[in-house]
């Protein structure tokens, strides 16, 4: 049905662990003529999996879009380690802004996120995208359930790694990919078609205070939501980067890049990630230029693409007149 | 005695594994009057120790230079591996272009170089640098010889790492981090006054074959001598980096860092190791903007200078001049 309805649009399917930048980032793709979301998988990561999946469906409630299933993921790593690192520092207690919100009315559907991945890369082979905004459990698990998923699947674009920069948890590593380090590298080497939007990209798309003014005086139904549970993440930046009144937008910034790709320009090369050790979590890059003199980790493995410049003023209008325009 | 004629030079001494740009930068210090240099210590990389030895005292020789004391490093790894990756394919099985050169006359001092180390730093506490070309065991025995060493060194200017780049071993590592990362750790923590010179300096700092040939044409010692020696080193490049004619003077620029700090510019913060893994032998510098909700590996840490840019055809006039003024 879907499929009759919007043949020129893109599918997505977002991974999300809301999460106030994730809150975000659903909104603008629920506004986003362009694409067509056909599901949303949970993760822990922002909040454990259980309070993402309650978030999502409210988030869905709000939008009046109780009709796009959201398939619950795992509650733990992808090596079933449950020393998860969720960051309530960053978005609340609660994920959204220490708002405490009533329960959703809905539920997710019977399926895991891994088998509906699975079951949505079969029916729409090549055509369907993945946006993961968090740790990359669930399709590794899906990789796990069906080998030939990353062949299925039309792309995966992740929010995870920090090429040539500080991470965002420590030095080395950024949130995402700390959070289940096996999983990403299994993922990230899959063969896949990646586009990986990191730190590099994401810390170059600000929205300031003066934007969230904006949005306050706006009537769209987003932005009104959004300004109610902004102020955790406003005080966490200010808290942890020492800046005053601006936040970054990670998460809208990774949707947008599977709406419009042409926003962010991209290098190619071989990434993998560091599982133990003080770098744990690191992603490393290899721009495939020097010819080393021995078999590496990163020879014969398939490439990857990776953000590297971003029109930072184009994905902040674009978020704006879609959280303004609701 | 060298104290009363070279007040105002600055005492270096010279951690080296020769190696055909060691070679280089070696003539280049002994040829710079803003420099005395009080010793050399050797150590494995480019090859093993005791060939090591064998060039410096060789190089010393071609210079006229035996009045300075060579002091023999390390065979092994800080913590004793003998697992070493010495770089013959990049400098000959000789270490200088196998030209099988004749054994030298001298030969090394009793002393240890971690002995020696310590007791320079103490004859002449903070002012001698010493400038490390190759794995930093000496000095991380040196350390652990005498723990005040860090505070009696004037500074260490060191070869290693390759910060926001692509290593020259593996996507990762720098050679001389790499041969040694446990030692890497340690000196690079130690609290020393250290400048990291890392290959997105010295991949700046390149000599084409042009210059080259201007060394041929020239009537200095040291550049005669270096044009027997460089075929080896340029065939190298050829192979790995897909280039033709050029090659890159990571040794030359780390001296001349020494010799005239101004031709480089620097960041500051903090420098950990990655000792095993994949990425093994990665250096990550903490840039110290982000305030961390956790302690990390890198907390209270002391910081380093990195040297960020490099004014790379000052740095080849200078290696030139020196050279063909020999």
């Amino acid at each position: 049905m879907l499929e009759s309805k919007n043949t020129q649009k893109k599918k997505i399917i977002i991974d999300t662990d809301p999460g106030i930048d994730d809150a975000m980032a659903i909104f603008v793709a629920l506004n986003s003529p362009e694409v067509d979301v056909i599901g949303f998988t949970t993760i822990f990561g922002n909040v454990y999996t259980t309070l993402a999946t309650r978030n999502t469906l409210h988030l869905l409630e709000v939008a009046g879009r109780t009709d796009i299933p959201v398939a619950e993921g795992s509650l733990v790593t992808f090596t079933k380690s449950t020393k998860l690192h969720v960051a309530d520092f960053v978005h609340g207690a609660d994920g959204l802004g220490n708002q405490n919100f009533p329960p959703p009315k809905g539920k997710a559907i019977e399926q895991s996120a891994a088998s509906f991945l699975v079951e949505q890369a079969n029916l729409h082979p090549g055509e369907v995208t993945v946006v993961a905004l968090g740790p990359l459990t669930n399709i590794a698990l899906a990789i796990e359930l069906d080998p030939g998923f990353p062949e299925k699947i039309g792309q995966i674009v992740l929010l995870g790694g920090a090429f040539a920069v500080n991470g965002n948890v420590n030095p080395a590593a950024e949130a995402n990919i700390l959070s289940d380090p096996d999983a990403a590298d299994l993922v990230i080497t899959s063969g896949a078609d990646i586009v990986a939007v990191g730190l590099n990209v994401t810390h170059q798309v600000i929205m300031t205070d003066a934007d969230r003014d904006k949005l306050a005086q706006s009537n769209g139904k987003f932005a009104q939501y959004l300004c109610k549970i902004l102020e955790v993440y406003y005080s966490y930046h200010q808290e942890s980067y020492r800046t005053k009144g601006c936040v970054y937008l990670h998460d809208p910034t990774t949707i947008l890049a599977a709406v419009d790709p042409s926003l962010l320009t991209y290098t190619e090369g071989v990434v993998r990630v560091q599982t133990n050790g003080i770098t744990r979590g690191l992603t490393i890059f290899y721009n495939t230029m020097k010819r080393f003199g021995e078999v590496t980790e990163w020879s014969d493995k398939p490439t990857v693409k990776v953000a590297v410049t971003v029109d930072a003023p184009a994905v902040l209008e674009l978020v704006m007149e879609r959280l303004m325009n609701s």
